[in-house]
């Protein structure tokens, strides 16, 4: 479906801009409350909570996370889900969401419309409520930019803590997320970071958004590095370990794990309380520099590179 | 100065994603704060604070908040003062802020440097942390998307709550905000919208950012409509009467006071608190239909439309 219609008709220039406004209301509906714990005012008020916050902020671009051949009702979900994922990633729970639309006159309606029907069903699925956002002129593209806000779990499980020796586990499986439409068809791992929070022995953890190489540096201690089994990696179907390495948006969990903790239990209590997620462990992290003979050399990969 | 580059030399793009990153760190120097209480970390991590939270979430784009006239530290610094002025507007205490960069790789280096620091003054002018972020690409464009929270105050000021027969005030001048610059120098009226929220007899609060005819209607309570006396305006140097009602992007503060309260007793507790800034009773809110003859008609104007 295309995003920007080729006539005046039926564009969102031609509804106004008050006009969009109620009907962004409409097509998000039981996900948006009212003002002033929604949206209709200056800010959106949530609720007072005694955990620490989190928040996070990513947005979905026309022609770089998805295109005229993705579902826009998927574009609006993945705009939500990049952004649960990233609260995944801290152990956290997600509580509001605010959203900023920055589009051409010529977006078509009935595609913004799918799109944040897209985006209401995950509020719903989250119990996310949708509380306020902007709406803004952009000649020739469209941008939505989502901020969600989140309670911060006791623990909270950062990119920092990894240790020499510890073991290196992913959840799913990594590469040709944007061929296989995995990067708008995952499942954020709210349960599964949230769970992994409480278990002591998991020290550090981050989800795979730009490419299992460059992310798995972000999480190496200091004179350390990832020691990888190439053999071990879960490719996604016809995907090749360069894919896996490379490609980016897999929107899984990756994480550290003591090195002299019970490997075997924690995947055994994994496994009952997350049947249908695969959890695989695909390294640890040994001296730089002294990598086995025959692992695999992640120096000179990179991730997913944003601006080139 | 002009944001895109004419050539490769200079551009993000040359500088490469964690270049550009470290880069930004640089540029915000004190403003940005360390992981996981900042930039970093799959999100930032805001203390726990007893208040209800206030979120908002507003950007500027480059060719419709600013252009290449305006000093790119003036736009880093209206992206941050926009989202203040939404605090203010609620009477509420700003906390943090993530930003997300959308851009083309033509994005000059020195141009982004400087919106930068734009930023990072605010930031540190207003003790509000820049805690996170996000940078992608946009082909051919600038949008910078700020969210930012804020602590509540005890009463929350609406722009729901005004009654019939209200006085109605405006702080500062309206009118010509872009000629003048007034757009980008502006200074968020956070101490006034805190100590609005302290005062009983306000009742309801909103900025003037889409112009004052627009804003006025989102003040009025059901079944009246603002009687506004032209003379009264506090126009600004050189505009008309119909500039300050549709031109947008005044960021003063729009209240509503009890129309049986001490009108002289607020207005000198306000010359006592803010002797600098404007305050002008410019009418109320009467019934709908009824206006007096010669008042100002505001039926048929339009505020700024974002659409077209």
């Amino acid at each position: 479906m295309r995003i920007f219609s080729p006539s005046l008709r039926g564009s969102v220039a031609s509804l106004g801009e008050e006009a969009l406004i109620a009907a962004i209301r409409r097509w998000l509906g039981t996900a948006s409350p009212s003002a002033p714990y929604g949206m209709g005012d200056d800010c959106a008020v949530l609720p007072a909570s005694r955990r620490r916050q989190l928040i996070t902020v990513d947005p979905v671009i026309h022609g770089v996370h998805f295109d005229d051949r993705t579902p826009p009702g998927s574009a609006g979900a993945k705009l939500f889900k990049r952004n649960l994922s990233d609260i995944a990633a801290m152990g956290g729970r997600p509580r509001a969401a605010v959203v900023a639309l920055a589009l051409d006159g010529r977006v078509d309606v009935a595609w913004l419309a799918a799109f944040h029907r897209g985006l209401a069903a995950e509020s719903r699925r989250h119990r996310v409520p949708i509380v306020g956002g902007d709406i803004a002129r952009l000649p020739g593209g469209f941008v939505a930019t989502l901020a969600l806000t989140g309670d911060a779990p006791r623990r909270i499980l950062t990119r920092r803590g990894a240790r020499p020796a510890d073991r290196i586990y992913v959840t799913g499986e990594l590469g040709r997320s944007f061929p296989s439409g995995h990067h708008h068809r995952f499942q954020p791992r709210l349960a599964e970071g949230a769970w992994l929070s409480r278990r002591a022995e998991v020290r550090a953890l981050i989800d795979v958004s730009d490419g299992l190489a460059k992310d798995l540096r972000a999480l190496a201690p200091k004179g350390s590095e990832p020691w990888i089994d190439a053999a071990a990696l879960p490719l996604r179907r016809g995907a090749t370990v360069r894919e896996a390495l490379c490609d980016g948006e897999d929107y899984e969990l990756l994480f550290a794990v003591a090195g002299g903790s019970n490997g075997a239990g924690l995947e055994r209590a994994w496994r009952l309380a997350f049947p249908s997620t695969r959890l695989t462990c695909i390294g640890c992290f040994g001296r730089a520099g002294a990598a086995p003979r025959g692992g695999l050399r992640l120096g000179t990969l990179r991730g997913y590179e944003h601006l080139r």
